[in-house]
């Protein structure tokens, strides 16, 4: 498969656009690794995306997981990919040498699970969730658990999963009962429970699968606070070292809309009262735990957005090049059709993609920065702060302009874009789960506001802030090159001023509706100012890469094709400012003017 | 199925509350038919949609048409629906009595196809387009002609089909090649030629297939002064009145994201050189019959979208009340979770549905009132001009909004409504089309910036600005209840003339655009200004039945239900003016801001 559904040139630039002050004097966040060997590592993925991957991306949604035999039925090509990625160290990569891994920092990890997503999202998930399920018993399980289930787990052999939705506690998690008694030997329990919405929750592409999953001790408290972690087997390991079914039982796979490649199932754990699962851990500690797994995962599902709406932009952007209708208004008669992307509409609509696509990735990537600057100095703790703060963002702006933007691949296609001959109705498809797995955008945005703004006093936004203006000097700095057409970084940088004061206006004023009318008033409208600070933050990253690209077009007297895609940057940073940025207008009038209506409409006018 | 897809309720509060200048002195435009007519003829609409396209609805999806030797086979509820659909006169309903038909208004043929699509949009489509196609013949096939096709046509025997798209002419019809030359009988043309994306193009639920395809005869000018309409069918009738194979082949069914239930074919004419055609009325004339049929489609895609949202709205409404999770945050601690329908956000979710949902049914049955207008007096030209201006915005606004309308009926569900187990993942599907087919939102904008605004001096927007003078006269002449909560329509109307200001300062802008920098530059953000323009003509309509539904508490002492529904009313025109009508503050600004960029950019730019 040639197709292309990725950008290497941009996924460096991207990467080495960051700038942080706190990145300053934090040593070498990225474990030795050199733009020599990054280079390697992302050429291996990408070699695993076109060969592995990529291949079965249509196969995976047209032959979708089936349960058989109590069994779930999955592509016969996750089997030797799962192979490969354990073989190779791709699930280990991030665990110490000791796990046989390479310490692989969070921004590379990032970078390869935009690789591995955005050529076939599906098949990315698998390895991703034992990478997740894995870390969890590296920072929290004793060693007898680590030992028991990490060498399979990170070879590929044995899945790993996060079992937490249950049919009547979905975003309200508290309300789990799933419950643990305990089973004699200590750390050993008796699990019984149903979960629903388990991604990888069984397949045949595996010999095991481990459930890391939330459950209730017997007698512990009600909500969030009597909630443990277990490791949960499908196969356990009995006294004389065989694998024996340990009363997993799966009771459905999901028909989804899209994401078919891998399977979503029900679970019942501990029917014929034989299910043991051993605790990780501290009891009640479980959500906090979980938390950590969760946070790392909200950021791949933003990944995993912006990576499904890469693979569309490249097809629709393939097309436009290539398919020719109609011509410009003011040609001659009798001249030819051009190709598409000469229309101002049809460059629109790219545009929007690029500029929803390469926020998305710059934003996960400065994540990742912080990720691995918190990680090398705990003590960096504005860092966490400012990841915390930026989670929800990094999660919700992909996923909710995800829909947009593979919408617009659909568009640039017209009636091709809508049947399977192409790929961009999939990737439509595929998108739709991401406002809603991992917590959808509803829980995103009352974390944000109601969490997220107000810890420590308000600390996050101001370190936000601090960032920001760190942005804008650098943009102001800036020799901008007279003959480079657009918007310079100085422009932008005061366009980016001028919408935090809005976003901080905005907040304050919502605060004291918080003060006046309670919490509930002030969280009515969460969703809106989470949509309106997540425009602002892109902007800022858009502001960042080009002052990057300004930079290199002034003093590095790039080549014609490096010039270009500087030059590319450049405009798509100019439509952002143009076309998205304004949005927060609106946003700033309705939150202004709602009076928290949502909050105070009685439901009884919702007649039939 | 006790299914709910459509508020009969609010299909007639909306009806009713019509409101034009044009309107008065009319005279009788229903033609006959009173309220108690009327809901005879909607109940017996629901019933077949409860009882015939409903039951089908997800099967119809499930098990899509298929190619079997030369045929497109579908589900075989499509008969016996047609059949009935002909027996029972809703194929011939608007066509004069000579036709048994019943003279059947405009108005009414909308809330018919509102009612079937929101039941079952693919089922509808089947009916509604040998309709339209039997529509063109009566206005301009021969005597001949209509006796030939009509009685099998509406009797819903015979599909009828608009083939118009070719590989190399989607957008730009003019460069459509099938060709047409005279076969020794005048008005009879061998014709050759391949068709794509025809909806309906062939199927096993009737015995033959009567298109009404655009050809070039030979000879004839390139671009669309040279284009001609023909009736093609299947098979033809030969000498001695048997139906003889006429040398149409399909080539393909192409597999869709949704709309799934009807087929849309690939066709070949004339691959044997025995294919012959019809000339519809006279030669070259082709493209202005057919936009006769065009504009009546435009409209009938909007309700289209209108409908499926509605459906999507009924099920998470449903959905909300019932299920439950979590709670609100100031309930004590220990408390039950409550139904979803009382969070904000869910509440916020479900008013953006119903503000797109019935804000386009009023528009569409608006234009529907201006077509009965002028069908009842063809001096009634400001009528017809009405509606040329608004057929893209009844188009387009729904379509566009229908799909962030069912992605927030998918959001309501939660992960359920990534799953088929329930249909809005389905409404979602169906729902991308509209977007695309007849005629793209970027064909829909210039349409309207580029013609329908500047035809015949301005005087279209003259006319729509005292059809919304009129009515902000109305809602200000209202003693508003002081007893009820949300906005007067007093204070709605002060919003939409400040909006409407905003809208026309913004057309003047790009007026000295056009002048200053050409046409294309003056197109390039067409399809922001239709957005912005669809905006505020919703908010019009939104304004109209806001006043209605006050008047009609101030007045009438409605009982509990009635008066549930009419607060229902006004809480939604508060949603829309709040949340909806404030983004074109946004678009303005990026109008005004943006100097064409995506006019002047070079496609060179999108490096890979």
């Amino acid at each position: 498969m040639a197709e292309k559904f990725m950008s290497m040139q941009n996924l460096k630039f991207t990467l080495n656009s960051r700038q942080s002050r706190h990145r300053e004097g934090a040593g070498d966040i990225l474990n030795g690794h050199t733009p020599k060997t990054m280079d390697m590592v992302f050429k291996a993925a990408l070699d695993i995306g076109n060969k592995i991957m990529h291949p079965m991306f249509e196969e995976m949604d047209r032959t979708p997981p089936a349960l058989e035999k109590g069994e779930v039925k999955v592509h016969p090509g996750v089997r030797p990919m799962l192979d490969t990625l354990g073989r190779d160290g791709w699930i280990s990569a991030p665990f110490p040498e000791q796990w046989d891994g390479e310490n692989m920092p969070a921004s590379l990890l990032h970078c390869i699970n935009f690789i591995f997503a955005s050529a076939n999202y599906s098949a990315a998930v698998y390895g991703g969730l034992t990478m997740g399920a894995a870390k969890l018993l590296l920072s929290y399980g004793s060693e007898e658990l680590q030992k028991r289930f990490l060498p399979e787990m990170l070879a590929g052999k044995w899945q790993g999963t996060m079992a937490l939705t249950e049919p009547e506690a979905g975003s309200s998690l508290g309300d789990l009962v799933s419950s643990a008694v305990p089973a004699g030997e200590e750390g050993t329990y008796k699990i019984t429970g149903e979960k629903i919405f388990i991604s990888a929750g069984d397949h045949d592409g595996v010999d095991n699968v481990i459930h890391l999953m939330l459950a209730r001790i017997q007698g512990a408290k009600p909500g969030v606070k009597g909630i443990s972690l277990f490791a949960v087997p499908k196969f356990r390991i009995d006294d004389t070292g065989q694998l024996v079914p340990n009363d997993v039982t799966v009771t459905q796979v999901f028909h989804k809309l899209g994401y078919r490649g891998a399977p979503i199932t029900g679970l019942q754990m501990g029917e014929k009262d034989d299910c043991l699962g051993y605790l990780v851990g501290e009891p009640h500690r479980g959500l906090v735990y979980m938390f950590q797994m969760m946070n790392n995962a909200r950021l791949e599902v933003g990944m995993g957005a912006t990576a499904i709406a890469s693979a569309a932009y490249h097809s629709a952007l393939d097309y436009c090049r290539t398919r020719c209708q109609g011509r410009p208004l003011t040609a001659p008669k009798g001249s030819y059709p051009v190709p598409i992307i000469h229309h101002p509409d049809v460059k629109r609509m790219l545009l929007l993609q690029r500029a929803v696509v390469e926020g998305s990735l710059s934003l996960i990537l400065h994540c990742g920065m912080y990720e691995d600057i918190h990680a090398k100095d705990s003590g960096a703790k504005d860092c966490h702060l400012l990841l915390e703060l930026l989670t929800p963002v990094a999660k919700t702006y992909p996923s909710e302009m995800g829909i947009l933007s593979t919408s617009a691949a659909i568009q640039c296609f017209g009636g091709y874009g809508y049947c399977d001959d192409f790929p961009v109705e999939q990737h439509f498809r595929d998108m739709r789960i991401h406002p809603i797995h991992e917590g959808t955008t509803g829980i995103q945005a009352m974390d944000l506001l109601g969490r997220k703004l107000v810890m420590e006093n308000g600390k996050t936004l101001a370190l936000l802030k601090q960032e920001m203006a760190d942005a804008m000097a650098a943009a102001r700095s800036i020799n901008f090159p007279d003959d480079i057409p657009g918007a310079s970084p100085e422009q932008l940088a005061d366009e980016l001023e001028q919408a935090l004061a809005m976003v901080e206006k905005t907040a304050m004023a919502m605060g004291a509706i918080a003060v006046e009318k309670g919490p509930e008033a002030f969280l009515a409208d969460a969703a809106l100012f989470l949509e309106m600070f997540g425009i602002t933050v892109i902007a800022w990253q858009w502001l960042t890469m080009a002052t990057a690209a300004s930079k290199a077009l002034a003093e590095a007297n790039p080549k014609k094709k490096e010039r270009r895609f500087l030059e590319g940057k450049l405009m798509v940073a100019g439509y952002f400012f143009t076309y998205e940025l304004p949005k927060i207008q609106s946003l700033a009038a309705t939150l202004e003017k709602s009076t928290q209506m949502t909050f105070t409409i009685s439901e009884n006018c919702f007649t039939d």
